[in-house]
């Protein structure tokens, strides 16, 4: 079934505001074996969303729309939507009164803007919106349907996934799909390929198998359709022992989970208790670990020690060290472990340090050189990386790194 | 001058890359006074892109393309140029005679593929590429013009700054457009667009008034076209004075500049140090401020104390303080400032603890309760919030409110 997105505001349009909703809403649906046949970015005019419209149901069967729904005078989508189906805007009393509730829980005023989002066009179909006052609208017509969501991120994902995608998957009568998801760390998508070669060239014609990368880790797919449900089963079940084969270690998931979840019940598993003392990752490695529920079990926290007087006053990185080799060095990442381990009692430390930038390199020590280390009282494991130029991109492969790194040593240890 | 853009890539349709290109685009073209009506973004198919020339035709002047022209993909962008205007694909030497050069120069070998990159529409006027071995192309058509260019951001980027905005200056001189950013904190959409009404309906015609939200901010973004230029500088200064006396202290900057940016100018102005110490936050405010670059200048670290040991360890925490009131509550958020500063020799300390979910939550302290505190030596706040019931953005909301409660205190004090 054929997809189009439409993305209606000024704001993508001067380039205020880069869209990364329809990246996540092209994987989504391509995950579920939809089709997304484009995407179309438009500004927050009424005649040229109605036209949007028209295009989107020339090309496809659902069209999915995102943004102008927020309470001023500049979101415009609901007029628009009532004059493209040429239905009144009634009032939506259910949703006045979860807005209600939600300000007064708040103690907040709610207004008269606020009032005016609890008008829909009255061919809607209402999608509770949990996370925000601007509810998702579903519209049947003829045979083909409007989905219209807010285009504040988390919004839009949660409606996506609690509201959208389960009535799509309802909707859609095409031949089964189904995935397979295998989750690698530690090398890169061409390394990979070349590893996957001979499995992907006896690939059957049913089957599709994508590379998803990401910051140090790559997702493969393999997509089946258009045979009884079993023999894909089947299939996809020789395909993940092949893989494994192949792939070995370099495997941490057959399913779709993130690196810093995986960990997370490695140490469960092992009753292991975790700090990070971070330097250039400022935050992020700990960040990324605590984004997983119930990461309290295993994660004591982070000494975030940016300044240098933190590594030596807190982290008890010794002042000659700090002086002879500097603070991006091996010496001061395995100091940084040492002085996790002893200050918060825990099993096992990771440490990162290094030169994010724009700032602080040198010809010895260039923006993007980073020493990440991992230990545990009796060992520990220190790695030099050269990075990037890009202080955001330093920390993001900082703290994605430092996962790898430490997933190795859970499994070696 | 209203402009299209053409971006062309599977990639782009099932998630696997972000279209980051569209935006800096749209962003320059915005800064020189072209109008960008519309982006749309097709697969690797021949039918869609001539289908998506012809639809960008009918909407304006200036159609820019972007991807489909690399090596290792067949040169549909150029196959579907050719078959649209109806014109053959002819050999460009001086195309060859530079990437000849460019590979003897890596001492890489040329392969065929690269051989037939040189290929190119016969109407096509060559726009050099000094960065990559695919050329750019300018097609003029019935007063018309497309333009074609790898998708390659860096590549891209040279193009468009160095062939394709001074030909589209020469082109046509669209009127000038300005705009005026107006950042706040504080408060959302709807009580900003109450508080404005006033200037909202006395504005010009020529003058657009965008809200742009964030977690815990919003953007406010005044559009003005149409008019000589220093008569614009008159009405946009006229619209700012009277927004900061409508939002005040609201009002974090007039400039377009993330609120953790304005509080390291401030910390720096001031001459102060920070420290973070963070509980259910787990890293992320950390994260947010060291996402600055020069932030080593004013943030000395972060000690996220997730473990309650951690706090009663390392934060100094009294016990009886963790017993009597629990770690969500005021007396431990304050304890944990004064830990902080302690333990760091900070100026200035804040400290987030709460309920993140979704464990955790009980009939008095419900999950997304968190109590946040903002203190120095002397003077300590402390502030408790009911965020929502899902763990990321209750992270969010929190390192959201904990900058824009920093901000208070750094103005009051």
């Amino acid at each position: 079934m054929n997809v189009s997105i439409i993305t209606i505001g000024d704001e993508i349009l001067i380039g205020q505001v880069v869209d990364t909703n329809s990246a996540w809403i092209g994987k989504k649906l391509n995950e579920s074996g939809f089709t997304l046949r484009e995407i179309l970015s438009v500004s927050d005019n009424l005649e040229e969303i109605k036209d949007a419209i028209s295009r989107s149901f020339n090309k496809s069967s659902v069209v999915l729309v995102t943004g102008g729904l927020g309470p001023t005078k500049d979101d415009i989508t609901k007029k628009a939507l009532c004059e493209y189906f040429n239905v009144e805007s009634v009032f939506h009393e259910e949703t006045f009164s979860r807005i209600t509730k939600m300000f007064e829980k708040r103690n907040f005023p709610i207004s008269s803007s606020h009032r005016d989002q609890c008008y829909l066009p009255a061919n809607a179909i209402v999608l509770k919106n949990d996370l925000g006052t601007a509810p998702g609208m579903w519209i049947d017509h003829h045979g083909k349907v409007l989905v219209s969501m807010p285009g504040v991120p988390h919004e839009m994902y949660h409606l996506m996934e609690e509201r959208v995608l389960p009535k799509l998957k309802a909707f859609y009568d095409g031949p089964p799909v189904k995935h397979l998801t295998i989750r690698t760390a530690g090398v890169g998508e061409s390394v990979l390929s070349d590893m996957l070669s001979e499995i992907e060239s006896n690939l059957p014609d049913c089957v599709k198998l994508a590379y998803l990368p990401d910051v140090g880790q790559v997702r493969l797919r393999f997509t089946i359709k258009g045979l009884p449900e079993n023999e894909m089963d089947d299939i996809l079940n020789t395909l993940k022992l092949s893989t494994l084969q192949k792939l070995g270690n370099l495997v941490y998931a057959t399913e779709d989970m993130a690196l810093e979840e995986f960990i997370g019940k490695e140490l469960i598993k092992k009753g292991l208790k975790l700090v990070t003392c971070e330097s250039c990752s400022g935050g992020f490695l700990a960040h990324k670990i605590t984004s997983i529920a119930g990461s309290s079990e295993y994660f004591l926290g982070s000494i975030v020690s940016y300044a240098n007087e933190i590594k030596h006053d807190v982290l008890k990185v010794p002042e000659e060290i700090l002086r002879q080799f500097g603070a991006v060095s091996q010496e001061t990442a395995e100091a940084m472990i040492k002085g996790g381990l002893e200050l918060t009692g825990a099993d096992i430390a990771i440490s990162i340090t290094g030169v994010a930038g724009p700032g602080g390199g040198t010809d010895e020590k260039p923006v993007g050189t980073v020493w990440i280390a991992v230990g545990n009282a009796e060992k520990i494991h220190a790695k030099k990386f050269y990075f990037t130029k890009d202080r955001i991109r330093n920390i993001q492969y900082s703290a994605a790194n430092g996962l790898v790194m430490l997933r190795k040593f859970l499994l070696e240890n």
